[in-house]
């Protein structure tokens, strides 16, 4: 499947540095990604000299004169950088001469972006952030990360028929199991958002599982796909499982660093340790979609390095190869027709 | 300082075979501590029978004829095991013959009875559940994880109040840092409740740093010693961090089965790995607290075997011992005229 994606070349913490040998490596890897790298023109045709020879049919760069900060207040960037390269790159979607962008820029600035340039999708509420986490079972996948605060029942009903695309897109799982997050798994626990969430999903086409708990996220006892959640929860959980992962490798670099002893061991323990190690890479999870605009968003970590950021563009390549934001358009209007009945 | 502690010693996966070695441990380490063990007189008698000689006048039995089932509904325990463990326990609170009772019976069942039987107290809105977490930092105490949902702005500042007198008697801090977990540090970030739950805790005497977010739980980037959530977010958090632990070991322990080799390299590493199993057991972090309420409640995890009820009998020592109940009224009183001279 041939696809075309734009991406914000000078974003993140690292610009260039990341996002230049990642594109390289995926224009490398996959024979029908055609990249768009937008930013400075002169710097970036300077850095891809090799590549535009090499790939000189798939590769293009489209100049944009700004980048936007890290820190950069969304309305600012919205108004002061018109010709920044996550905007040009935002256009070029919304212009239709690529099939999504990838940005590792400033989280607020990306979405107050898209949101701007691409319009909610017709029938969608709200947007949401939908990531990977790895999990005992594989992966499960989680929105809202942080779009939205204050979900009605509706809204993540809506999260849930747009992640399910997403999920079906990036696992190819025919049907996704949906859990929705909760504090416990009896039917009389949570807020009322929840209940009535339940009930909708629970009369839903989707292959609903029913209220899971936090720790369903990485090692439930049982297998989810995706796990629906209002955007203020999602976002304390995400972050929470990130210091959790933080804290217990910092004790384990810590207890290994001890004496002469658990150092030498650590030499025996390395390819065990390495193997752990790049097992919950976070890297190998990097990327998080923006879904229910019309134009599909990929954001990456602002940290990400060359590797971190490659796994973000092949995130957006499979979500575009497989026309999500066309098939959320359609399961969102025959969810619309389906509530109009059932009301 | 003389503590006498409740222990339903049948409460739990493990009933006496975790509380009753715990019991003993625990009359071992402290001399000023005194037990009142309730459950099943006989089949107590016969297992403490040494404890009963050798700390004749610190341990006591106190006769209940019932169990509360770990799956059984609060409303149907609270009506019909009048004579529970859990509930003569509760009873001996109230009646001031124990400074605060321990419990690893069903959380719905003893948040029930407790509230049933010790009620509220004065000027509390809602009692909440607050719990210790392993940082980098050293410790974090956040509440409330799971006694409610959509908590109000002034719930939210309640749980600092009360939450603040617990750290400074299990940590000895003079002034707690608080943080209000939120999605992110700015002042526009979150919802409605958090943002106005800001305003009251910048304007109270309480050692208020701000909004965190949940990596600060585990891994902040500043110290945080207590951190105030509404119970949902509070509790999909406190779930998230377990779930994330429990792959993060799991896949550490895979590794290091993988082979032979990597089998020999964790015999050699096992003192460091042990190490560093011990450094996140979180047998040492059982023991939740009910606040709020007139009289000390501490649950201790189900599955708890001696070693963590053990943990769960410490932390009620520690807090009896300081006057938590008391001092929380105290703070609740002013922190009310504070509100009112406010207003």
């Amino acid at each position: 499947m041939n696809v075309t994606l734009a991406i914000d070349a000078m974003g993140g913490d690292f610009g260039v540095q990341s996002t230049v040998p990642a594109a390289v490596a995926c224009l490398q890897k996959n024979p029908d990604l055609n990249l768009i790298m937008v930013g400075d023109e002169s710097v970036l045709r300077g850095l891809l000299a090799d590549a535009l020879r090499d790939f000189s049919a798939r590769l293009t760069i489209r100049h944009a004169s700004q980048v936007v900060g890290m820190d950069e207040p969304p309305q600012k960037a919205l108004k002061n950088k018109k010709d920044s390269s996550m905007r040009v790159a935002i256009n070029l979607v919304r212009d239709g001469e690529a099939d999504a962008c990838v940005s590792a820029g400033n989280t607020g600035a990306l979405m107050a972006t898209a949101r701007f340039v691409l319009k909610m999708a017709p029938g969608v509420e709200r947007p949401a952030i939908i990531s990977t986490l790895p999990s005992t079972f594989g992966h499960t996948h989680m929105l809202d990360l942080g779009g939205n605060v204050d979900s009605s029942a509706e809204h993540l009903y809506q999260f849930a028929v747009m992640g399910e695309e997403v999920v079906r897109a990036v696992e190819g799982v025919e049907r996704p199991k949906v859990g929705l997050l909760n504090i416990g798994e009896e039917d009389i626990k949570g807020n009322e958002q929840v209940k009535a969430a339940a009930r909708l999903l629970e009369n839903s086409n989707l292959n609903y599982i029913g209220f899971v708990e936090g720790d369903s996220i990485n090692a439930g006892h049982v297998k989810v796909d995706l796990i629906v959640a209002d955007g203020f929860v999602g976002n304390v959980a995400l972050k929470s499982i990130e210091g959790a992962a933080k804290m217990i490798s910092q004790k384990l670099k810590a207890e290994f660093s001890r004496n002469i002893f658990t150092r030498l061991a650590a030499l025996a323990a390395f390819p065990a340790l390495k193997a752990f190690k790049d097992s919950i890479d976070p890297r190998l999870y990097n990327g998080a979609t923006f879904i229910g605009l019309n134009g599909l968003v990929i954001k990456s970590h602002g940290g990400a390095d060359a590797l971190a950021f490659e796994t973000a563009v092949h995130l957006a390549e499979l979500q575009a190869g497989q026309g999500v934001i066309r098939k959320i358009g359609d399961k969102i209007a025959t969810a619309l027709l389906e509530q109009q009945v059932l009301a």
